[in-house]
Parts: C-alpha cells; structure tokens; sequence
C-alpha cells in the first residue's frame, strides 16, 4: 500500500487518517471536537474528513488546532444505525463511510476511523478493501481491562461474524499475536483459546481441533500457547489475546461492559447513600477518578478490524471527543507502525518466518 | 415425589435438605459451620449429611444448632474436583456425592446440595435422578446481579451442556420462567433470547428457530418473551430471564465474575494510594460493604440443575461458611415452594395450561 504522508491540507511527515465524520451517535461535532483534541496533542497528525462539506468546514472553522490539518470530502448521504449492511452495499456509494474507507483504498490515508454502524462498516470494508490473501473471515479485535501488566488484553472476534472454524480460529491466533506485538509491545503474545473449561478434553470439535493448529503454528509463529482459557481469563493475567468466534466473544464483550458499568452506578449510589458517605466520595474523588481513568471504556475506544487490506478503527457510536481522540490515537499508533503491512506479511507467511518484530512498538513511539 | 418432613434425626415439620459434605475446596468443617449457620437462622430445617461419618460426627457435635437436626450417612468416597464425570458414573456408587443425590432419589430430603466438581454432579444426577419427561438437556441456572427491581436475573444455561438446539432452549425458556416465577416471585416473568443484537435477522439459524418457537409458547405459559437480548442486557433491567446454551452462559458467567472481581481489587488499590484516600476509604467502609454485600457472590450462591426428578443445588466449590449457608438457604426455599413438583408439572403440559403460580412467591416466605 502506498503510505500517504503528504496531501495538501496536511503538510509534510504527517501520519493522515481518514476519519468518517458521520454516522455517530452525537454528530460531526463531536467528531470534529474529537479530531481537534488528537491535533492538539499530536503535531504529527492529519486529517481527511468526510461527510456534507458545507457543515463540516464552519466545523472545522472553529477550531484553532485544525487549522491547515484537515482536508474535506464532501459526502451528502449518511449511513445510519437502522441501515443494514447489505442495503449500504448497494447503495451506500454517496456516503461519507465509503469516502472515508476509499481515502484508505486510495493510499491516501493509513487508516480509516469511523463511528458509524458496525455490521455495515465491516460489511464496506470487505467491499472496498478487499480481505488480506488467505483470510476466510476478518475480525474484529478490542482491548479489555486487565490484571496484565500492560493493563489490557486482545480479545477477537467481537463480532465481524458469527461464525468460526478451526481455521478462522487459527488465524485469529495469528492476527491477534501481531495486534499485541504491534500494538502493546509484547515480543512473545500469550495466546489463549476461549473454551468452557480448560482441560483439554473439554468444549465443542472446532474448539479442539483449533487447539491443535494453534499448538503446532505457535512457535514458528512466535508467540506461546497457553492452551484453552476461560471467561474470567478475559479480564486475567493467564494470557494477553483471548482468541474466539464473534459470537461467544460479542456475548463476552457486551455481559463485560453491563457489569462495569452496572457496578460503576452502585458504586455511586453506596457513596450518595448518607452524609458520611458522601463527605467520603468527596475525599476518595481522586482514587475514584484515578479507578475510573484505568477502566474507563472511553480509553480504550476503537474494536480494529484485522484481516482488510488496510486498517480501520471503528469507534462506539456513542463514543464522545474523548472517545473520538482516543480511536484517532489508536489509528495514529497502528499507522506509525506500519501495521496493516506487517500484519499482510504474517498472513501471507503464516507458515514461514515471523515478519514483524517488537522493535519499534506503540509504548515506545507513544505520542498522542 | 415423597414429601419427606420427618426423619429420625430432625424431627417433626421440618424440611430436610441432603448435603454432600466433602468434594468442597474447603473441606467438610466449611460446609458443617455453613449448614449450622443456616439451622441457627431457620428453625425449620434439617439435614441428611453424606460422608464419613466419624470425621462428621465430631464436626457436628461441636456446633450446638445442629443437635438433633442431622442424620449423618457415612459415605468413604469422595469426588475430587479432577475426577471425570465418566470415571464417577461408573465408579461413585460409595462417594458422599451418589449418596446426597440417592437421599433425593428416596424422598427422603427435597433439595441435594453440593459444593463438588459440576460436570460429576450433573453426570451423577441424570443418572441417579433421571431427566423429567420431555426434558432433552437439564440445565442449570444462576441468579445474576441485575439493574431490576429483584436485583437478581436468572441465567440458564451456564453449562450443563455445551450444545442446545432450539428446542431445549425453549425448555429452558419455560423452566427459567418457573424459576423466576417461584424462586423470585415474578407471575409474569420477561424472557429474553441471548444474541449478539436485538434485530430479528440477526444471529444463529438456530436462534432464530428458537425465537419464532418461544414467541408462539409465551402467552400459554404466563410469562413475556422481549425477543433477542444482548450481553448488556444480563445485568440489565430489560428482562427477568436470559436464555441461552450452557457454552455462552458459561462464558458469559465467568466474563461477568472475572470482570467484578477485576474491578473490586482495582477499588482496593485505588483506596490504598495516598493517606488522603485511605481516609477516604475508612468513612466509605459501610457505603462499601453495602455495595459489596449488593454483588457479594456468595450471597446469591447456587446453580440451581433444572429439568431432573429432583432439585439439586450447586454451591461454588470455593464456598466458604456464608456461601454454602446461602446455598443451603435456596435449597429450603425451593423445596418450600414444592419447586420440583411444579417444575415437573410445568414441563409435562408445556402447552398446555400453566402449574406454577407466583401466590406463594418465597419473598413472602423468606427465611433462612
């Protein structure tokens, strides 16, 4: 792929994402507002921005730190969260979702970021950028909250589809050890196969025969096998990618994210229930936040989809500026590593030698 | 089924529960000081004990409740947590696990409580207890920390069985609801169908297949199906009961454990960071244990197996005294309730008119 450095309204030795403006639940201002706050902080970013040219550009007008960093493409039509994939297949050629993907087909922006419809999103990115060589199914990876040292774990898939043979399994193995070499600097990922128990007779035939192709590939493949994990090993430190049919790992994603949140508002009840209560929130207000920052979802924004030619973030529809800023980070990261190349490398070579290496990882290159 | 409320050690009027002493992470002392906890509090049970019965001898008279109230069947085998289910079914005639499940099978206790190696407990219990009529998979179900005004949802199958085709997840629709119905009082329960969305189209064929049966039972059988569910929506408010095979509700259940637990030590830290916030922590103590004894899991202790001749709750294999105390305390509840009879009656004329009424919901009858 062609690596886009350099457009017009981006200046030179910037790293361009292409960002679909649309298609969130809080609107393009937010969106922009999101963008604003990644430019700030990050000197070597730019932006192509899709969706109706005319709202976007009193947008932008406002912002001080997008001034001369971001390009528009105008985009009249809007895929909404109703729409299904296959209608947007069809007829989805005006919306701001295909501009931003074709800016990443084009070559001209390394990675597409969007906060749009999830089925149909995945469903484009198929269409427009084509699957790696090789993959059966692409899937979708996320980064959970973890006892692990570096704070979070890979899980995939969360749902680009709901099924898994072993073979898809097998390369979920392989694309998620790359996402966490690449993506959380770890030079051997442990690696762990979602199963029901973890004995090795147990869970259904897919599962033990995926356990088998993953135990053979995995040193060749440099990363371990841990075998077959459980549930409470998604949040744990038994492994750092948590491999799965997007079935049973949106199910997981989804039961985590209701506890989280349903203690989260408990938490605040305990502490509004009487005035000693109270007066304690108010002096644990920094611990709480500095809970809250650690697990708070917004953080760590942005499900990848893996197995595209190209790299798309895709950011919770309901996702804020913080969320919006911490998906761009994310898509900043995967691009300045060369990401999408090295994961095409590992795929094609699943079988041969190892492509991508720890050397330069995301906590080193860290900026935002 | 033989009522059984008169046996030689317990005296008249008294519900008896059997319980399996050993097979518990824990050991036999664990479960006494538990099932004495619950015979101070409730003075209306009794209990057949199984193991050795020199080694429970000396337990039990050391606790001054239990005087009178346990018949104590000496059983020289134990089940161990690695023992497979296959190896028990055919060698477990003289463990404490067989003989708990027999005092059922004799009608002599209502309820079996277990704190032993589930996949034995299940393979044992089919074969000692036999399936009802109609019933093709038993399931168990757990109560789950909710957003509803009961605080707890039912969730089946957490892992019974890996596989479910539509028409056992229709059973467990209907016997989940005659669990919310007794276990919660709730006349007219909400069901929800686990998926990974809420749109009709989406997911498994046999999901789907599900969905259509299950919609066409629920104005018979007195409860509310809301259609598909997600993940969010197991500790959510949109639904009373959540259906699902025992692969994903095993996951899930985990995920949703391993995900507080996370959370709840990430608390502790955040509290131990500075003076200021151990402060904080000390005033917050009782907002903090109110929110702890709200999740506390071993308040809500007990799978609970449906679908057998007989009631057989599963207490974890962790628990401590408090835990097998709230197992033992589900098990008098449902055995109150005549749970087991009604469960049957409910299967046996699933299409026809309901058995099970809510007029006698065990909130009323609470004791433990």
């Amino acid at each position: 792929m062609t690596v886009a450095k350099d457009t017009s309204a981006s200046g030179a030795g910037r790293t361009i994402i292409s960002v679909d403006a649309m298609g969130g639940d809080r609107g393009p201002a937010t969106v922009v507002a999101g963008i604003s706050r990644s430019a700030k902080k990050n000197p070597n970013i730019g932006f192509i921005l899709h969706g109706p040219a005319d709202e976007l550009q009193k947008l932008v007008a406002r912002r001080k730190y997008l001034a001369g960093r971001v390009e528009i493409r105008d985009a009249r039509d809007v895929v909404t969260m109703d729409d299904k994939p296959s209608q947007v297949m069809r007829h989805g050629k005006n919306t701001s979702m295909w501009s931003a993907l074709d800016a990443v087909r084009a070559g001209e922006a390394e990675v597409c970021v969007s906060c749009g419809n999830t089925g149909a999103l995945m469903a484009l990115s198929m269409v427009r950028l084509r699957k790696l060589p090789g993959v059966n199914r692409p899937a979708i990876a996320v980064l959970w909250p973890s006892r692990n040292p570096q704070g979070f774990n890979v899980m995939l898939d969360v749902g680009a589809d709901i099924r898994a043979d072993e073979t898809d399994l097998l390369q979920y193995a392989q694309m998620g050890a790359s996402y966490a070499r690449n993506g959380m600097g770890l030079e051997r990922p442990r690696v762990g196969l979602l199963n029901v128990g973890t004995e090795e007779h147990k869970g259904r035939a897919e599962l033990k025969a995926a356990h088998d192709l993953i135990e053979a590939v995995a040193p060749k493949s440099k990363f371990e096998f841990v075998g077959f994990v459980e549930g409470g090993d998604i949040p744990g430190d038994t492994c750092d990618v948590i491999v799965t049919d997007g079935f049973t790992g949106n199910i997981a994603l989804k039961t985590g994210e209701g506890t989280a949140s349903l203690i989260g508002d408990l938490l605040k009840e305990a502490f509004k229930f009487s005035p000693l209560s109270r007066l304690a929130a108010l002096l644990a207000l920094t611990s709480l936040r500095r809970l809250k920052k650690r697990i708070d979802p917004r953080r760590v924004n942005g499900g990848v989809f893996l197995g595209l030619n190209g790299t798309v973030v895709k950011s919770h529809g309901s996702a804020d500026a913080t969320g919006v800023s911490a998906a761009v980070k994310l898509a900043f990261q995967l691009a300045r590593q060369g990401f999408a190349g090295k994961l095409a490398a590992r795929v094609a070579s699943a079988n041969d030698l190892p492509q991508d290496t720890a050397q330069e990882n995301l906590k080193d290159g860290e900026q935002e």
